[in-house]
């Protein structure tokens, strides 16, 4: 496969993923990991100065499921409808037998009264690998630049 | 042609399209359109319910080139720059003689001061055909999450 | 080399150069540039009235160093991240041994309380030319929608 056609199919990755949220679909969302794939959540300001705080921690496949479960319970709390734009993706690197991605993301919210407002922006650092005839994060590192936002109740970025 | 042909012309007319409108070249809006291509504004929650309301329903040219006239004699209450933000565009089927489509987008209005606010967010859904040599929309329904814009007197999104 | 293979080369200049700039690597941003290759920031309004006012000409990479000089200086006042959007990338034609190519752009900033917050939309008009073993501007002129920031301690957009 060439660079070329390996860059569109992380493109479409980063579409369906960001499709299938903002369609509220929780129950596929844990599908675009593998089994021990890792999705984190990491402020910038802790990445930056080589600290270990994250958000979220979530080690396997079995825990995002786990935190659907819990995203369902709560969803009455949950924002009217969200829309990500997606941006700038940049294959970066091979890594064994995986790929090095990052992408740029702003995740809109629009409330009940209709006002759209920003909720984050931030970037998504990503291993990706091949996996069960689909390519899958082993790991989607989110950088947040935004962090003034609850993070204990939110959807995944 | 490949499918990466044509997702490229798909992701370019999008982008010919916005460039269109940032650029208040009006006159030229309607010819993205075949002569009986629908051009549909919805809010999102109606999409979701089910419903059947609509911002706008256009079911022809011939409705588009009225709305451009109509459009230029309003024009004097109009916001000073728009600019798009087209993203995640996602070539999702065939459907007969055409294709269909989804973009995101982000349209930021800036005023004469100089401010810059966010006007709408949401998704584009399409089916476009190859017609006198170009791709066009036989319909290009606009999703809208933002619904608090008064629309009768808005550009096209 | 093909035309999509062309517009690959140039939509991935425009991810590196916003990364560079994101992520505060300022030295390196005189390298996204040919030795005689300018830099302009223009005012849609002028542009749009025929006006030459400029925010910023610099007419050679020399000025783009000592730009990074005085920034270095004043970094101290400098918002806490910066986050670009690039979006709508078209390679619009030929120029001579160059190209020419548009993109749209959204910085977003966010300051030390975590707070991120619109800075500029507008539209990169480019001038892209193969120097040196890589894509390099020979002009890069920046349309900005968003008058009302201060320009003259400003980072580069």
């Amino acid at each position: 496969m060439s660079e070329a056609e390996l860059e569109r199919e992380i493109v479409a990755l980063n579409y369906r993923y960001a499709r299938c949220l903002d369609e509220n679909r929780l129950d596929e969302w844990p599908e675009f990991f593998i089994e021990e794939g890792r999705y984190l959540i990491q402020p910038r300001d802790n990445l930056d100065q080589g600290l270990e705080g994250y958000w979220l921690y979530f080690e396997n496949k079995r825990m995002l499921r786990d935190r659907v479960v819990s995203l369902k319970d709560v969803n009455i709390y949950k924002i009217h409808y969200e829309r990500r734009l997606v941006t700038n993706v940049e294959v970066t690197g091979r890594d064994g037998d995986g790929w090095l991605a990052r992408a740029n993301y702003l995740v809109m919210h629009t409330d009940n009264e209709g006002r759209s407002t920003l909720f984050s922006v931030g970037e998504y650092r990503d291993r990706i690998v091949r996996s069960a005839g689909a390519l899958r994060f082993s790991e989607r590192r989110v950088i947040v630049d935004t962090f003034v936002v609850p993070s204990h109740l939110s959807m995944p970025i």
